[in-house]
């Protein structure tokens, strides 16, 4: 049996998005080469809400929530039946096929909730879950929470138009026994779409071996020019097999209300919310009010909002691009995972001096996996001028530390 | 191993308080005898947060949460510092023992949330928990959901003037190897309140044994006239051993924000956040900054507050006690716990009638603990002369179907 204490020590945050302020500055400073680099400082670990702000009615409809006083301040576990099907709505037309309002969706704190709930209502103590190398840190660290064996399945993500999903890893590891798979799509921290024939080859994989799969949407709405979105519950799979997950927490800045959504599977959907009942109760239940604005942004918001994102990830690719790291082209969202080159510091010291030394934060590449350390995630949905100063000091840093 | 099914077959909400709205009539219709009574309807699964309302500045300070923008939108996991040490501050006067803003706390979505996240810190599979009976029935399903082994602890709440802990059986688990206490107080269902005495024996008990003790506070401040509450972390007990939970969702009338916080060890703190990092990031970002009207509330208002619900308790008491049924008189909380007499159907298909022939919603007994199938739970927390009206309709229904 694990002890409590096992289960934890996987569990490091200390390097996570956000914790920054939880670090002390230890021997950083003894490492450090030259002065400080002045400028803006940017906290390339989350967007920020305060250069692209929320949509204009979230305020309003989080007021008509608190106005409508008991009714949504006690709501059913998977949240209020009307705002269900409002969204229900939203989201069959933006996926492609319909969803089941009634049985079929839960609202969460957040899509970090979602996948919490989703991960624990499919895997147990000693299951194998399929995980996508790199991907979203918590999808490792749920698995390894709840008892799970990670199967790893590789992304070739700097490999050419498609996400780069490694197939035979993926049958490999349903073959070894893996009856869940977990990834985001658009890939995070990469920005890999995956391509339709990836969608149909994940498909057609999980139902030759009855497979749930959960596939974290979050950032599918913000997709850029020339990017084709294959939707996976749309595609050739039961749609009993499939949980997808999305809010509008990033996008849609709207991460404050902490707002999630998970529709699909009825029977994974029940679980989520049973167990819902005993971590949270409900998505706070004045803040489920903000989801009647939700893919109702008024005309031209979300475009102008892709549109202004476009052109931060192209100045920032170019700066990093004429430097000469190696980065891919996000086709949607707002990370970019460049790949620092061979430097005389670790690269867990080096994120740090660019925090103490640069003003810049990002997050460590080894959070999303293990072959990925010597890369760092930056979400770009930041000020524009603010985002290209950092992206230049983070290049001189990577100068001055060069092996 | 357990496998996913099995884990979430224990996991019933359908007699959840708030999730009425998921059961069917089913054949309840057939046992009903005589006419549907009239009357205000009233649900008394949980507080009317309509007749008893938020704090005056509650929604002033969301407000300032949001003109505050991206550093409260996305706060270390454990919440804004500022707000934590503002809240710390009031938690040390009312518990009488410092508390650690920094290291010794963490503020959740909603009690609920700490309550997760404290056992989820402290059971692991094949641990053994000790668990009152009766008691909030969320105890017991985390603790199974977490593959603890519930270890029952008798509470004899209508015996007499303490909350009637069965110490010899608190012992007893205790020596066959449990470590870890999670309790309630004042007790849900009954409203009990700890004697001295018991709070003094529990913490030596714990000591003893070197276990941790998890205790829910959540309805503490709502205390009645000539009540004597004491907190365990202020007693004779290692600081490292005590988590206290609490939070503004009841007596406050602020569920609707999801708001709570668990305080003391700060390893188990640690733990808290490691988890909550991929559970739900964090407590909502805007709502936390409504944690700084807490135990500031008006002159007078806290006072007011309950002398009323004081009132309401009072009359219920009476109709419930000149009907002749057992219930014990709450000295904390408003939580009312009688006992049905003998009845010609089963206490759930009663609950079941009670909804549907006398509009009146209670949370049936068997939720907290397999010894209280024949009594039921009121949240008194309602508009005075609804509540008494739906009294006197439980009580005619009562005999309408006696034995």
């Amino acid at each position: 049996m694990t002890t409590i204490a096992e289960k934890f020590k996987a569990l490091a945050t200390d390097n996570a998005p956000g914790q920054e302020a939880r670090q002390g500055a230890g021997d950083t400073e003894g490492l450090m080469r030259g002065e400080r680099l002045s400028g803006e400082p940017v906290d390339f670990s989350h967007g920020d809400v305060d250069a692209f702000t929320p949509p204009p009615d979230a305020l309003g409809a989080f007021l008509e929530g608190v106005g409508q006083g008991g009714q949504q301040a006690y709501t059913e576990y998977r949240g209020t039946l009307d705002i269900r099907q409002r969204v229900a709505g939203h989201l069959a037309r933006f996926t492609g096929a319909p969803v089941d309002a009634e049985a079929g969706m839960i609202l969460t704190p957040g899509t970090q909730g979602a996948l919490f709930l989703a991960m624990a209502a499919t895997v147990a103590a000693g299951d194998k879950v399929a995980i996508v190398q790199p991907d979203y840190f918590a999808n490792r660290k749920l698995a390894a929470f709840l008892g799970g064996t990670i199967c790893p399945v590789r992304l070739d993500y700097m490999a050419g138009q498609s996400a780069g999903l490694d197939l035979n890893d993926l049958r490999a590891v349903f073959e070894a026994g893996a009856r869940v798979l977990v990834f985001s799509n658009p890939n995070n921290p990469t920005g890999a779409v995956y391509s339709r024939e990836e969608i149909a080859a994940i498909a057609g994989l999980a139902s030759e071996f009855g497979a749930a799969v959960i596939v974290d949407q979050l950032y599918s709405r913000l997709s850029y020019e020339g990017t084709e979105y294959t939707h996976l519950r749309a595609g050739q799979i039961g749609a009993d097999q499939v949980i997808t997950i999305i809010g509008p927490s990033k996008t849609e800045s709207l991460s404050g209300y902490r707002l999630g959504v998970a529709f699909g599977a009825p029977a994974v959907i029940a679980r989520m919310e049973k167990l819902q009942a005993i971590v949270s109760l409900r998505a706070a239940g004045y803040n489920q009010a903000v989801f009647n604005t939700w893919f109702e942004e008024p005309q031209g918001w979300m475009s102008e909002r892709i549109r202004v994102h476009q052109a931060i990830r192209d100045d920032l690719l170019s700066v990093f691009k004429q430097a000469g790291m190696s980065v891919r082209t996000p086709q949607a969202g707002s990370y970019l995972f460049p790949e620092l080159p061979s430097l005389s510091v670790e690269p867990q010291d080096f994120v740090r001096l660019l925090r103490l030394q640069a003003h810049v934060i990002v997050t460590p590449g080894s959070e999303f996996g293990p072959d990925t350390a010597s890369s760092i995630r930056l979400n770009f949905s930041q000020d524009h001028a603010a985002a290209v100063g950092a992206a230049h000091r983070i290049v001189e840093m990577v100068r001055r530390y060069a092996d």
